[in-house]
């Protein structure tokens, strides 16, 4: 159908949540593909497929017709190392953060040392939702002017796109962050986790947490969303992963406290 | 109508000439506004006014009612000292030319300096033609990947306005990373833990190990060392060590494993 594509980041996908008007997958689409990104996942588009977002992706009508389209972000960002999720700034509880520009430098750099990348943008409406943002290692934030803070979703696009095609044009890396960054990266001994084995541990550790009674699930308080931010603040790495689940299992294997008094409960 | 505009950039107007398609005047009005840009001229538009651009304005109307509408370029950019021009990169005679970024550290300086300034943003099919470039200071070219270069209009006049606001705001203090480090660090909702309450942690974590049977002080291998670094590659809040703390401390009631099976041993 199409001219060849120059997918200078084969490791980024660019993920889009519930997306209401096709029109806006159309247009995230070109952007994507203006900035040599062509990897689009979409979960649970609304109106999808539909002649809307072809029309709008004019000549990126390739990357629509090749996106990948799930049920849920899990399976979205399957296998991802680095999940970079776009917020608005104020959530109760503050989160990693990155500017674009930073995004765009980490994304590029991570992308040379291995990783696979996902970037992820919310509804038109309401953006990510708190689980959403939990799953994220960070936040990015495109700062605005103070009279009208919402960016269109496929202008979001262009912009963090944009800024990752501007870090790797950049002539050569900065001695900065994304050096220690790199650094920090090709050293390290073992391959960071994929998304969805750091979400089978917090499920595993959810499920300890109710077995020795330190986790109500009737009363949860923040702390399950206070351990998913430390962990992904950490960026577990496989053999991490591993030592952690070994020990949740060592703890199963105690089974259920002894009921000696009926009125012990959760002392968080 | 609407609300008050914080108008960062009284001396720049962003000038579309001969828009075929509305809908681009109501997305660029909506980057212009996100961005903290409020002065738009349109050259002869094609379709104007009209629903569409109303409607892709979102919040943003009140820059769309309130553009200026003339029949020339020269009436557009009467009174502006500055005049930048968006093109493709190859033109017969070669230009002064001016990255994103640079431009909008250039109109930045150059408004902080007095300056009245256009940036003028060309046809959908077409761009500016030679005769409208020429009446440029700079032009500007967006860089795009290989396959595909041609920026949809409003998505330009998105990254072109993303890159002013990018400059003013980078204008005020240095942004370096330990700038963005610090921030994060104001932003955060809990205080850092310090080295002694994490050591406690520490010695708590490695008893609940020996005590459930995952760790063999006999045979430690490097399970504590890996442990110390996964939580050093972050700083634990407060908050935090107590979450974790607490969590140990449930483990601790259980006691210790039951002995059906005397040959069960370390599962590290």
């Amino acid at each position: 159908m199409q001219k060849t594509v120059d997918n200078l980041f084969p490791s980024v996908r660019i993920v889009l949540i519930e997306t209401s008007h096709p029109g806006n997958i159309g247009a995230a689409a070109r952007a994507m593909k203006n900035m040599g990104l062509t990897r689009l996942v979409l979960v649970n588009p609304k109106d999808f497929p539909d002649d809307t977002a072809f029309r709008r992706a004019a000549s990126a009508v390739d990357v629509v017709s090749s996106a990948i389209v799930v049920d849920t972000l899990d399976e979205a960002i399957a296998g991802c190392q680095l999940v970079l999720g776009t917020s608005a700034r104020d959530r109760r509880i503050p989160w990693p953060m990155l500017e674009p520009r930073a995004c765009g430098e980490k994304v590029v750099a991570e992308q040379a040392a291995g990783a696979e990348i996902a970037i992820i943008f919310g509804r038109e409406s309401r953006g990510l939702k708190n689980e959403e943002l939990q799953k994220c290692h960070f936040h990015i934030n495109i700062p605005t002017g103070e009279a009208y803070s919402s960016l269109n979703l496929a202008m979001a696009v262009q912009v963090l796109c944009y800024e990752v095609l501007q870090a790797s044009l950049a002539a050569k890396p900065e001695v900065s962050e994304l050096e220690i960054d790199k650094r920090e990266v090709d050293n390290w001994d073992m391959a960071y986790a994929t998304s969805d084995s750091v979400e089978h541990l917090f499920q595993h550790l959810e499920e300890t947490l109710v077995q020795v009674e330190f986790h109500d699930p009737e009363n949860p308080r923040q702390l399950l969303t206070r351990l998913r931010r430390m962990f992904n603040r950490i960026r577990l790495d496989e053999m991490e992963v591993n030592i952690l689940r070994g020990f949740l299992t060592s703890v199963n294997k105690l089974g259920r406290p002894q009921r000696r008094q009926e009125s012990e409960g959760n002392n968080t």
